[in-house]
């Protein structure tokens, strides 16, 4: 017997990156540097002080977590917002469903610009929304002209923009948001700010447009600059509108207590984690200038992660990294791999393996 | 300005039993004995074990955690079933809104009997499911009759069917479950089990008849049994087909590291936390028999609450429990309270002001 499942969801595959057992794991774009003793430490600390009251429901609305984020958004981008502009749930995933359950669905319109992150599709195909993706330039860049041209032509209710973007590594600048803002008000603009704690000086964040447009949201997580991706904690900042708008789709108790204590706990760390982005931004610039100067095409990137090419067969290439003991991400525009920047023992691997496999 | 939200989410406010801080807190089903102090150290042990490597992500498919569950099920139910039949989510909730992004959605129907568990209709707002709820007899009971009537004349494609019922208490009985599978091979059916450890002796679960109906659902959770209300722990028990299929819908890395090692140390702890189970059984059907001979009426209970009436004035029995400080819940069907069963001092407090608030 086959059950009933939807049409749509006939012939698909669960989506997730392949996982193999390699010394070198570069294509989750995990933070490759562990939580520090202190935090771990503090964790289980902070743990063990809750859990004897874990018979009882937890703070359904996660004040106290939602305040602590208030507070590192500050410190990280200048901007102060309240906790009632910010919005926490499992993973920033769970965010977007939220957004489009909330704004999205059946006879409603989402669109991105691709290549992007390809779940935006896939959150559009669990909650019944229509999906559009437009063609980034030739260069992966977004500009306003291309985005504004996009928001009259197909009239989105909400549209995704990732910056930086995933697979590109690219951020879009605020001029360009500014234009998208002043000319869709009526439009929820999602900023997917997920790797923004590894932008380069000079970029800002999308939080400094949020007082002005409530229509804008701000995503963000903690898997990777808190190093903190098996927590599964994503938030948004929004205006406090928008706050209510998911909480009305929120599955209640959505957010256990044990994610808010270590969520919490781990932002207490945001300085003592400071000096691992930082050496994280440092090996991707420095690995950007190897590759170029290696014979590699690469795009400047504001992420933990680099595009790299070009391949004429990237699937080989991609197998003989494997090979190699190098596992990178096979994802976005052909002849391009996806590499997560690692611990500088991880990069020398990864430089040896790639002048090795140069010609595929 | 106002967000362009969709047209069904308009003045409607989020779900969530409302909260009062009183001495007796006996309004959402909460065990309440803390979990042990051997299963409080365990969990603290076992998160700073994993807490060094939360940077990586975490299993996707929690597949250590779905074998224990596996195993649990066999110690309570004697059904051996494999990991491949079981799936994990952050409470049976998010259990129960994947079944319906798989099943239900635009075009497709979910129904359910009434009174019942008040999210099911939101889980089917939430993925723009109709949904159609049909009463229960009088004395709240289902039978063979009533559901395969319904059934013919709604043809749902996903039917919610909870047992115990909450806020009736009442377990259905599983010759009217056979009955219903006979009659319904092309629907899914979900016996949403949250309570089942409660169920008085002589009361089988429906997990006995999953090897034989690929389309039935039985779906439990940690927080009640485990006293981990807290933690977020819910699962499905069925086909491998049915898990196939909402792992088409689930998001990726939905259950953190954390919530699967957190449960999975939980589950070692069952036969400890068993004592208490039977503790809130038997205070439970002494409560019943008191409120009888008290001049209440009660439902029989499978479950850690009971349904007790009848009042004329439902809201100000409510309120004058509440100026007594004891918090109940003003749900279900007019004219009724439902109330959790606590601790015996606890149960004390709530007969002593029961009394005083009778004739309201």
């Amino acid at each position: 017997m086959s059950l009933p499942i939807r049409d749509e969801l006939k012939n698909v595959s669960p989506y997730g990156a392949p996982q193999i057992d390699v010394p070198v794991k570069l294509n989750t774009n995990e933070n490759p540097y562990s939580p520090p003793a202190a935090l771990v430490e503090a964790i289980a600390k902070n743990v063990a002080a809750i859990a004897g009251g874990l018979n009882r429901y937890q703070d359904r609305d996660a004040l106290h977590l939602r305040e602590s984020l208030a507070g590192y958004v500050l410190r990280d981008t200048g901007v102060s917002v309240s906790r009632e502009q910010i919005w926490a749930a499992n993973g920033s995933n769970e965010i977007m469903l939220q957004i489009l359950q909330a704004f999205g669905g059946p006879g409603r319109k989402a669109l991105t610009f691709s290549p992007t992150y390809s779940m935006y599709g896939e959150y559009a195909r669990d909650t019944n929304t229509e999906f559009v993706a437009v063609a980034r330039r030739e260069d992966f860049s977004l500009d306003a002209e291309l985005i504004v041209s996009a928001l009259s032509i197909h009239r989105p209710h909400v549209v995704f923009l990732a910056s930086p973007n995933n697979p590109t590594g690219t951020a879009m600048s605020l001029d360009v948001l500014d234009s998208v803002l002043k000319a869709a008000q009526n439009t929820i603009i999602v900023v997917d700010e997920a790797y923004a704690e590894f932008r380069r000086e000079g970029v800002d964040s999308a939080i400094t447009r949020v007082a002005k447009y409530p229509n804008l949201v701000v995503t963000r997580t903690m898997s990777k600059a808190f190093a903190l991706a098996g927590v599964r904690l994503g938030y948004l900042i929004s205006s406090t509108e928008m706050v209510d708008a998911v909480q009305l789709v929120r599955l209640p108790y959505h957010l256990s207590s044990v994610t808010q204590v270590v969520a919490n706990t781990a932002l207490g760390f945001a300085s003592e984690l400071q000096k691992d982005l930082d050496q994280i931004r440092s090996s991707r610039d420095e690995f950007v200038v190897w590759a170029a100067q290696s014979g590699f095409e690469t795009i400047q990137s504001d992420a933990n992660f680099v595009l790299l090419g070009q391949f004429s067969d990237r699937h080989a290439a991609w197998q003989a990294l494997v090979d190699r003991g190098v596992l990178v991400r096979e994802v976005g525009p052909d002849h391009w791999l996806r590499i997560t920047i690692g611990t500088a023992s991880e990069m020398e691997i990864l430089k040896k393996a790639l002048l090795e496999v140069k010609g595929l």
